[in-house]
């Protein structure tokens, strides 16, 4: 384990499906993680108190709905944050809770992701803690590499599956 | 002057355009009023103090782009919150706006009114004072019937304006 | 049982659904309330003369597609009237009926909460009966207290859910 | 002038650049008309007594914002309703009135016309008129054929424009 | 029967969900109908000669996607024509449908119904019909009173539902 | 000029701006084009004789609003048809006209290219003619070799542009 | 087979549903076609080599989400470049991938289909290769042939599902 | 002059109007910037020979209409790559190129940030910078405490306007 930190906070417990993929991809590069589930509405002060108590070097968070809790993070830090929009019943496309999290006012900027994009967090986290740690660097050219191989199998099952047609 | 109070928060001196029109139907309706820019992103520690300590029956919020600053207010206080989204230039017809004010998490709600609707933010605060203040009531019956006098004048106008086609 | 009380109009039977989270919490808040299904287009008259002649402090409606039931009711009296934006078939998101709730014209607002937010039509109906009911004040604070409780315990279970990874 | 008859209301005073559109329309068919300002909001008790009174066949609305005033014309009366959306500052681009104009419950429908769309009202309530008024059938032939007519003479133009490049 | 009849078209066998609703609609109120299948663009020379050669007094058209059924028809005829816009695969929310077959350009309107709308649009044809069949107009005020007498049974249910929580 | 033609039909003479751009780049590239308006709904007939005897290869259209122009285009010929959605006062950022034109049903497309974009039409419309026409696959290489150089211009104007600050 | 050769790329194996229905019509017309899986982000180097050595006459992408795909392979060519948008769990309606892929800048056109259009980027290909092959001209008029009796043995079906009611 | 460093690309000079922002605020912060105009369409291969090269840090791209200009670079690289979304007339309200930017394939992310956010992404940059600078950290603490004090300037002139009223 490094010694870079991510702190994840999503808005409510049903937003562990998305989270998950997360902390999946952190845990695989090794990355040290926090996780915690802190509304920015019904736990404003627990909010203010973790973001600004956190040893985290990035601070990724997920919501859907209204969405605030990515701005309310970044209102009280100077750490970058990336925001995670999700899919709601009362916002089925996302593109509610995309709009609130990616139009931050000058000043205070929050680095969204796609919707329900929850393991390109991750890799934008791990991007940004690369800038001071080399093994990040090369796990990610070591996943870019794994992707492309990934392709070149995909193009051999795909020929073997129109090779009788 | 009675004794109710409303505070009427933008997010910034660019809202007031808006917000003007709400203060001027609370100066005519003779509600008190305290009239406030207060970012919920750059100043999120005074909007905490301001909400927290205000002596205001109902708060008014206007605000653009992410919008959070009906729904942190929100989170401070159980008083009535109402929010006016409002056009921007990252938005330009206010419907992210909207979208971030009105789908508030449950327990929290936003009494979201017309996108640069600051009239009827007003109109609908005095609405909430009138349940315990019956000048307020007679002020609304009023109105009412002002809004009915203007339509009959206007079909006068709009009968001489055709009667010549 | 105090003496606040509650309309709760819905367009349709099929809309109980959403109408039955506003009704439990008003229930749960102690709170009285008129329970009833009537249509805006169907029958208009009915519609009137319920708005007209209630004892109800605040009326709360439910209505989609056109979903122009919380702003006939305005219409039709000076005291708060808030609207559930309700998904349909015709209007799956539910944008259509939040644009035609909340777009209401100078002078006649609607309160508009989260589309298919039954729960928060019902808690900011007790934030309006709460500027002159101070139990409904108590509750809403207990309330605030739960969930932050909530959100403490959901913690706890979310890091006895990853100790394992 | 035959006796068909067009009922023309419109939600404000500032609709009127759309409605004269409608009205140049009917009045070169040669079709009777009333031509109206009344606010579905804010004059319902005007707008049911003139819609049940009326001795209209057809009746046409223009209305922006929510919109409602086709809808609650047509929970008024089993005459054909049509309705104009238009644009507004709130709706700039006018979908928020067409989705509520256009989406009315099983039962009640509107005629809905295209955004802006006064001179299409006129031609559909003179085509609905046209089922028992031969001369206005005629009228409709007509138009057509200056319609085309107008094509040929377009296409003149047309080809001198670029014929020199 | 009388002497009044629609013409019913669909662009595909797949319309016809929808579609039953308009023609169970047209036999309750005893209205003739032709209900054919016709693709405005894989048979344009079969809609054209079917839409020139029919008897029907008013034409009803059900589409999805492109939607251009409703336009083509009324392309080729001065008779009202309605039009339904219908939710697809490539247009999840029918909207796409429902701005091809509103928006039409000034002279050649289309009567648009709600999205899904089979039942109203027969209802407009017979709201149409009535202006010279006073069977119709007697069908369509007994059908109000039934909708109104649903509403009254349906406070009854919902009476019982809620009188024992 | 070699032996491919275009023909560049637009819905109204308020089309020709953007067809302007259109018919520009065919001339550059020295194709043969026909250039015409034809409404497909006021002048249904002419549409279809014009398509069904062109002796062009590629048929151009550009439409807005209810924008059926491409659609119906496609349907008298099997030769690739272009559509250029426009933006209109009806439909103010033009996605009903690209729905309307993209979401053609199985069997008869439409190639649509960007709203506005009269241009990349005339663009396309060559690299289809490039198939048979060597003249023209040079013409469009040394397109590409231009936008490459002004590129290499623009960061030369642009490093001279932030020298000084 | 004749020799005119299409080259399908798409953005991930799970496209292939999409793609199933482009590749059975280039078979059943008798198109040669190469079939592959080529991710525009994940293997920029891969699209590359491939699009500038195919010796394919037109290219099909299909791609959801952020859907670069279409754009990147036409920056690689002259040739003519078919974008099919996909849905997505990202982006459930298409609309982002559909703006993403029609909206190329002056100079780099994508000839765009219907969302979720395998079919019909097939036909597309088809017409455009049939500039220079009669074959694929010959097919394209059986197809029309075939949609047209498909419509009327349908009528034939229709009617007889209404025979009884 | 630290030694952290920032590529800022966009797609055309004409972007340069927003881009100037976010080079102004890079420069108060005293950071590194080489600043290019290059197009991911009509100059794909400086693109990615720019990309992989640059000794930059962190990549700030502005785009709009199908704003590809991010997700191309993120291909080339595994530095973060931040995306300005710009309107334009083909996309007046920016969603599209909003979409086509923040919703990237999983494995490359673009850190998002608001439409014509060019701000926000130079603030963003130096937060990612900041992470091994300890000097940015203190300017972005100076850049806060500056924002705060205006909202206090600006309250001042608030109460001073409304203070004759």
């Amino acid at each position: 384990m490094g010694t870079s930190k991510v702190l994840a906070i999503m808005g409510s417990m049903s937003d562990d499906e998305q989270m998950a993929k997360c902390i999946k991809t952190l845990q695989e590069a090794g990355v040290n993680f926090e996780h915690m589930v802190i509304s920015g509405h019904r736990t404003p002060e627990l909010l203010q108190e973790v973001i600004q108590n956190t040893d985290a070097d990035v601070i990724i968070t997920a919501a859907g709905m209204s969405a605030h809790l990515a701005g309310i993070s970044a209102s009280h830090t100077i750490k970058p944050v990336i925001g995670i929009p999700l899919k709601s019943s009362a916002d089925i496309d996302g593109r509610g809770a995309l709009l609130s999290i990616v139009n931050m006012p000058p000043g205070i900027p929050v680095a969204t992701v796609a919707i329900d994009g929850g393991k390109n967090a991750a890799i934008l986290a791990i991007q940004i803690l690369a800038i001071k740690d080399e093994t990040l660097r090369a796990w990610l050219l070591a996943e870019r590499t794994k992707m492309e191989n990934k392709i070149k199998s995909d193009n051999l099952e795909l020929k073997a599956r129109y090779s009788d047609t």
